[in-house]
């Protein structure tokens, strides 16, 4: 098998590592992407005329590709291959792709529903609804592309997948408001959200390139300790451009009640009484940016959350050091890399 | 195999239809929707916690089970009968049960839209978001239930199926405001929205329990048929309850721009100018539908659109012809006599 042959002429790449940020890594693997590009721009044709241009503008948002790109890894596609990758590589990419597009779709029904509060017209409304379908439509193309592999593993692996997102972002939304969200349930919920679809595309990545069931367990449990760190430094992420961007709060995490890692934290280290307090005032919404910035500051709340996402990337690459000497084994952990280097400029002033 | 014995056990049934209602039908088929309200209970538990209780008011509403009805008929299950139906054919009751109440839990986030416009409050749109996961959670279920199976077929099938629903919502939402939508787009997206789930319904029945692609092809084709005159008698439904609920006009059809069969019917029928001139009165909301009976009466369009409704049941039974000799053939074509009547009784001056 021509993946096989080319899976063992790469040798494992301990150091330096080479994808320091997503551009990096998405121009070691412009051939492929672009590839994924083509074969969204055909899928189109599979809906109905009147569906195509929603679909169409979909595609139009390209994001990172990181969940495309952990298939490539995990299927130990060599970075900067010069040969077209396999189409049921880029088949999975779609898929996890499809899926990711779909979520994004249903989320923003939400977030526009929020930021349009009160100044809703019927357009606005129909767009919503018409928002829901297209996403619908975008799920039932990932498992219609799912069914086209022999065997029902692809197939079992994405519906469940599908379905523990929509769980994840149900239970989050659920917990909306309670700022003592445990930190049980808050890995729980970005687990399910965030971390499955990683694992799963992980997941089809190695097991269609390899068929080897321990490999593609690896790499799955790897993404999702990955999945994990991602989703923390996105929250940070969010918590710290709303800080930049002071007043514009609506749309961002805390602002919707939803309490992330930092909060969870802080709650754990202060006194009591004192967290207690300051939980109500944040539910009130009766507490300044700035203030809670002083909390995080005096309880030093960056360092936990790094030592928190640090914990979830050496978990992330203890799961592929029985693999070490294969393709995924050896790419796959670039990612944590990659990562670890977005969250280090994000909080400036951690050094480990 | 005890299904295939069972299967030639029994003998085709003529005359006289004894599933005039639904009622009959389901009175009929008490032991195998009792396995099926089972069946959906246990599922509950696959779910998150925090997601369980939507999943489980969305079980509350049973509706008439038209679908799993077809599957059984199409597995050529035995009416009242006294054994356990089988777990696959179960199964299969519930995935296309299942698709269905997603997409009524999707359509709903309109209706509701529509029906609470200008006094949206954030719970409500809260609400809306649940509703948009719950749907999504209960597709990704479906589709976990198909991937039981062994081979990929019934996942392409209800993956296929469940894409085009949702095209056919988007398709036909995309026409609302066309007075003038060709009759040849009105058939495509009732085939879409409707007929599909009923073609893959049967297929999935008579699939699963005869393992014969002919006859599971012709249980589709005759359930597509059926599915659109059973469109038609619901959008005939719809225009004459308005009309006994003179006044309350939200949340119908017509109301929404959605030109349904006696309209295009109509239009075809009138001198174009004044159909013209309707059509724009239509459109503006210029009309009251006491006005628009006037003119259905007057281009007597009841006994048009039972014509219309005539040729699909034909055409139904026409598919299943080459095999009333087996269970399903002999079973299926009692529903054309249950939706011939409910579209007798709803339009009682018509007499064929």
């Amino acid at each position: 098998m021509q993946l096989s042959i080319r899976m063992k002429t790469i040798a494992p790449m301990k150091s330096p590592a080479r994808f320091i940020d997503v551009k990096a890594l998405a121009s070691a693997y412009a051939q492929p992407l672009a590839q994924l590009d083509n074969f969204l721009e055909q899928q189109i044709a599979a809906f109905e005329p009147e569906v195509r241009p929603y679909i169409a503008e979909t595609f139009k948002h390209k994001g990172k590709r990181l969940r495309p790109l952990l298939v490539l890894l995990a299927a130990g596609w060599a970075p900067a291959a010069s040969q077209k990758a396999p189409e049921d590589v880029i088949r999975a990419c779609a898929i996890v792709e499809l899926v990711h597009l779909a979520t994004l779709v249903h989320d923003d029904i939400l977030d526009e529903a929020e930021i349009r509060h009160g100044a809703q017209t019927l357009n606005t409304q129909l767009g919503a609804h018409q928002a829901v379908l297209t996403g619908d439509a975008l799920f039932a193309h990932a498992l219609c592309l799912a069914a086209d592999y022999p065997g029902t593993e692809v197939c079992r692996a994405v519906a469940a997948a599908t379905r523990q997102v929509c769980s994840g972002e149900i239970a989050q939304t659920f917990a909306r408001g309670d700022a003592a969200v445990s930190i049980v349930n808050y890995r729980r919920f970005i687990d399910l959200k965030t971390a499955e679809l990683f694992a799963v595309s992980a997941w089809l990545g190695a097991w269609i390139a390899s068929k080897n069931n321990t490999l593609a367990n690896a790499a799955a449990q790897f993404a999702r300790h990955l999945g994990i760190a991602y989703q923390v430094y996105d929250d940070m992420l969010d918590l710290r451009s709303q800080e930049q961007k002071a007043g514009k709060t609506l749309g961002t995490d805390w602002a919707t009640g939803k309490f992330t890692l930092p909060f969870i934290l802080l709650w754990q280290v202060m006194p009591t009484s004192e967290s207690q307090a300051l939980q109500q005032r944040c539910v009130a919404g009766n507490i300044s940016l700035e203030e809670m910035e002083q909390f995080f500051q005096h309880f030093q709340i960056d360092a936990a959350v790094m030592q928190w996402f640090e914990a979830e990337l050496t978990a992330a690459q203890h799961s592929l050091e029985p693999h070490a000497d294969t393709a995924a084994g050896s790419l796959l952990p670039e990612l944590v890399t990659f990562i670890r280097s977005a969250m280090q400029r994000l909080l400036p002033g951690y050094h480990g």
